[in-house]
């Protein structure tokens, strides 16, 4: 049986996990890939990070460098993480032809044309399961199961920790400060939660499945980001009244000529699967012209199901190198050159539907002003909501609107900001009603 | 750029949609695959089913074998259907080494060791995505996204005609007659439902689910089967009142030595996902032991969805066939002889939980009586409803189970069914509470 050299650059959570699955699961992998997958190397800084895996000597090194550019070693894993070292260690690999792996969204939203150049002049390839989603195979779906299809949209929960606290604060009625807590209790946020909570993360998921599912990048920068630590327990009631579940989600939409890139908290009615996605669980729709609607869920962090998703890469890379061939697929789902560019749609252009909470002084006349500001811009409202009634202090005016444009209801929000009643910037939650 | 000459044989629903798609989206997959997927033979008994495809002339024929022979036509797709003429035609290209893509669940879920066989002899190999779930990518994920894991358990719904008409039941309080009908006139069922209702479809699915799961065929004849037809609105209704769905549910798992492999009308919680897929919609949740719990849910019928898949085999194959290679995968997942050989575990040894529904007549110590006869089998009632009273005529007495074995619980139906004032044999719907 053919054997296959891996190096594993990284022993943390996840490496710990690909080293387990390799170590343990050798087995099945021979009866399912027909090799003989073999640790020929692991790096880490930290000797202690692989004292439990009972590595044979020699196989551990400090030196991340030697094993990227072992001869011996055709295939490496980065599970460093970050935009230096891992930078360095993977453009290394490939420019040397080896088959690279790696978690690392991050590095791939910004650095993925210095990465197709150097694998293709290298003749190295890269694989990327789990940089999106986890366990779920939504790299593989969209570049190997949707190749006969255009891909119209794509709507992902991203991010388990953003999920897990807008569960909490929905279902539980936390603050917004207390789920956060308690997700860094239970280990599913990080001590600095901002890339997280941000969007930032799932800003850099976004990118990949715009990649792969329009053949065009969008630079991270372009991308509208918008966080969930402003979002408040009143808001996510008032939104389940309306019959909404509030997620964070990643919404890529095929416009024809330009391509929607987003990433806001999202109201999702609660019929679609997206609304029952809860707890730290990751979702996406992806919506194929040919397939309509799928979707994938699963859990999208985690030592071990992080590892199965790097894995399966390494698992294909063995099938591959088994046959003699390498770069099987394009890195990016289409062929260098062989996809139309499309642009960027500006957040201004998009066309949603909006919730508006206002905070204002309980006086006549004041919903009809505001209707009014919204009607000189077009905007129409499809439903009104005027909750509680306090006899001083602002009382909160929520409001639904049909479609409307971005640039539109900004307008009419700056005009609305400028109406003495209003106590303060209104609250503006956009909603996906429909899944195209 | 290579050229990849494809027949196609049977142009009904699918075949029609899987043409269109090669045709129409020739630039497309070109770009994505960098191969040109030409249609170099199309058979159907009706020269008037390819009438608006425009075929360029010489290619239809009404003569599925003389492509299935051709020496210059290396990859053929069967969606013929049936299992006569499509296993000749299917056997034949085996042996001829050609690539075989199919939709026909029945064909393979019956013949899978002679196509292994035919395929191993010939250097042929089978691609079969479209044969479980449509669009869904079901086989890719089993066979290569979960390459590390052990697969402890599925679940599935799979046949959107009776995930249709359960819909309709549920939502719509319509009888089953009424929501068959209509299923029929919206061209979800056929016009002999059999194959749908029966269960029969879902369990020719399940067998090539359990083949890649756990790496061994069971015999059709073995699986427990059983179909929609005798559900009523009212045990539906009933489920709901205790906070369950009933789903027509593939069932395997994983238990050690031994599998477990059962289709059956399922009670599934309102919080499991399974619970919200509705309408013809399908779904799989697949539980490894690295990914954890996974769903996989879209369209698993239809014209489009289905030669999505389709295409989706043809791609791969053409990656393939542009690299020099062919039967880079096992084509059931596991390399021949390399996986324990597993028992089915008969259905009397199952444990699950139960819904029952008597009829009794409204005398005092019937539930007395009931409750007797499951106590001496240990099977403990977690709780009992009992709904409406009549003066006259039985009134329905419902109960659920903790988990029990199923041939104890068969022992105390016999026993009930003894008293004399039950008047029919009670209904007995399963419960699934776990995921694994």
């Amino acid at each position: 049986m053919p054997e296959l050299p891996v190096g594993l650059l990284g022993c943390g959570t996840v490496g710990l996990g690909v080293a387990r699955i390799i170590l343990e699961k050798a087995e099945l992998i021979r009866s399912r890939v027909g090799v003989d997958i073999r640790l020929a190397g692991v790096a880490d800084i930290n000797a202690d990070a692989v004292r439990d895996l009972g590595l044979a000597p020699g196989v551990f090194t400090t030196d991340a460098v030697s094993i990227a550019e072992d001869p011996n070693i055709p295939v490496v894993i980065e599970l460093i993480g970050g935009k230096t070292v891992a930078r360095d260690l993977i453009l290394r690999a490939l420019s040397l032809g080896k088959s690279v792996v790696t978690a690392n969204k991050a590095l791939i939203a910004s650095h993925h044309a210095e990465i197709a150049e150097t694998a293709e002049k290298g003749n190295g390839e890269l694989y990327y399961e789990a940089s999106v989603g986890g366990c779920m195979p939504v790299i593989k779906t969209l570049r190997e199961a949707l190749a006969g299809n255009r891909v119209e949209s794509a709507f992902g929960i991203l991010n388990g920790t953003c999920n897990y606290i807008l569960t909490r604060i929905a279902e539980d009625k936390l603050s917004y400060e207390q789920a956060l807590a308690e997700a860094q209790q239970q280990g599913f946020a990080e001590a600095d939660p901002f890339l997280d909570v941000s969007g930032m993360d799932t800003a850099h998921k976004l990118a990949i499945v715009v990649a792969l599912s329009h053949g065009s990048w969008v630079e991270l920068s372009d991308i509208y980001v918008e966080g969930i630590s402003r979002l408040t327990p009143m808001d996510i009631e008032f939104a389940a009244d309306f019959g909404y579940r509030i997620k964070l989600l990643a919404i890529t939409k095929n416009r024809g000529n330009r391509i929607e890139a987003r990433v806001h908290p999202t109201m999702v009615p609660f019929d679609n699967l997206l609304a029952s996605v809860n707890g730290a669980m990751n979702a996406v729709k992806i919506v194929g012209d040919a397939t309509g609607e799928m979707v994938l869920y699963g859990q999208g962090a985690g030592r071990m199901p992080t590892a199965s998703a790097v894995v399966s890469d390494l698992c294909d890379i063995a099938r591959n190198r088994a046959c003699g061939i390498k770069n099987r697929l394009p890195i990016f789902s289409f062929r260098p050159g062989t996809a139309k560019p499309m642009d960027l749609l500006p957040m201004s252009e998009v066309e949603t539907s909006y919730y508006m909470r206002f905070a204002a002084q309980d006086r006549p006349g004041v919903l009809s002003k505001i209707a009014g500001a919204l009607g000189k811009q077009n905007i129409s409202i499809s439903s009104v909501h005027q909750k509680g009634r306090k006899t001083e202090g602002p009382v909160p005016i929520v409001l639904l609107t049909h479609r409307a444009r971005e640039a539109d209801v900004m307008a009419a929000l700056d005009e609305i900001a400028n109406i003495d009643v209003i106590a303060e910037r209104p609250v503006l939650i956009r909603i996906e009603e429909e899944d195209r």
